[in-house]
């Protein structure tokens, strides 16, 4: 069991390849979606609620008490089940980019703010996003629960993201900024493929990294110049930045 | 310096009307606004910075190092200055309701999603928020920092929110509730008075309060009908239909 809350560390998931999901509605749907469990800890009442179908694609399942699975969750209060799942591959697909919207993130520190712009980003059905190697990592458990099941859809790419940029430079796929300054989002054409680039919380787009920026963008304040309204949290101001892009689209549903 | 501990409670913020705001930043803000201080408790350093018109306006000043601002500071790691403010009053104005966009939310129970709320709320130029009575506290200190000093430019009310319907519906205020199913977002005409009305975390607004809704509107999910994928968090749903509302006078800024 000491295993278990070994992989609340980077370090030990990324040596095992291993990582940990947390809660009976992610679980069943990581099952549903035909991802592989490699280990399955539960109540014996979760364990009889799974199809047998399903559990033969488990590779271990082991009952466990309440108490049992407070000692390995990372939760104060823990769920009926979690499951150790493979991390997926890392290769880095950059035929993405041509194919639609796609994310890049410069430094996101915050666990809940990649978990919520991963949980927008399902929502306005983009699927691709690429962090900066100093990001948060997509695997930290704060992380997942925070994507409450969006993970599932969502692939995330660590990568240096000046190789990112100069990839699509050279095919000519816009990167688009969000900036304090730059154009309007409401007023600017949008592009249907393209990647929306988020910096750090705090400092925003790194300066290095500024001039791979096609298109500086920014959401207009409408507080005027009162002080103590400096910015957007970086996962609202995604949120309202996806919208943006997708929203000639929403006719449709 | 426990009574400043004991204001971390609700009830004790009641019975004494006074909450507790830290950090060098928002302190300054609050002076820079001409909100009086009732008591200023902050490392020498930041004492000697402030504009001694700026401390006429303030009750009491009391010098402290970083071990006695740890003893009394709400976060892991303090910050230099904190201060005990008075509460403003609580006296409902209506007369907003008219006068342009306002907000409702029914038993929002997260600090973070209230705080945040209120930090969109304050970006794109509204003003007025009313929490249903079981909402989280505003003056919660995990509230307050959430906001990053919009809290200075936001009124939030609490209330029954019947009466409130009530009253808006008598002026045929227009009250936009935020459900998973209604019109989209961005195929309605959206309005530039009426009350964006948000529920609870998990459970939406409550049925009760539902019949009072004139407009049911949603943000179009475009992930189609992928599995975990079921909802926007609410303060991300806040700021996406915040911005859509407002995008038209976007162009000006």
């Amino acid at each position: 069991m000491a295993f278990i809350t070994s992989l609340q560390k980077k370090k030990v998931r990324e040596e095992e390849k291993l990582y940990v999901i947390e809660g009976d509605k992610l679980v069943k749907e990581y099952l549903m979606s035909g991802i592989p469990l490699r280990t399955l800890i539960a109540k014996p009442e979760f364990l009889n609620s799974i199809p047998s179908a399903h559990k033969n694609e488990i590779g271990e399942i082991i009952p466990a008490s309440y108490d049992e699975l407070k000692k390995i969750s990372s939760l104060t209060t823990p769920h009926n089940a979690l499951a150790i799942v493979n991390m997926p591959p890392k290769d880095i697909d950059y035929t993405h980019l041509r194919k639609g919207l796609t994310v890049a993130l410069d430094f996101v520190q915050d666990p809940g703010n990649l978990g919520t712009i991963i949980r927008a980003a399902a929502w306005f059905g983009i699927n691709e996003i690429y962090c900066s190697d100093n990001c948060v990592d997509v695997f930290n458990p704060k992380v997942i629960q925070a994507t409450m099941g969006a993970i599932l859809h969502v692939k995330v790419f660590y990568t240096d993201l000046r190789v990112l940029f100069e990839k699509a430079s050279a095919e000519k796929i816009s990167i688009y900024g969000a900036m304090l300054e730059g154009d309007s989002i409401y007023s600017r054409k949008l592009g249907e493929t393209g990647i929306i680039f988020l910096g750090n919380e705090s400092k925003g787009i790194s300066e290095e990294l500024q001039p791979f920026i096609t298109d500086r963008i920014m959401i207009p304040k409408l507080a005027g110049k009162k002080p103590g309204i400096d910015s957007l949290n970086v996962s609202m101001a995604a949120s309202v930045i996806f919208s943006e892009f997708t929203r000639g689209r929403g006719r449709d549903f």
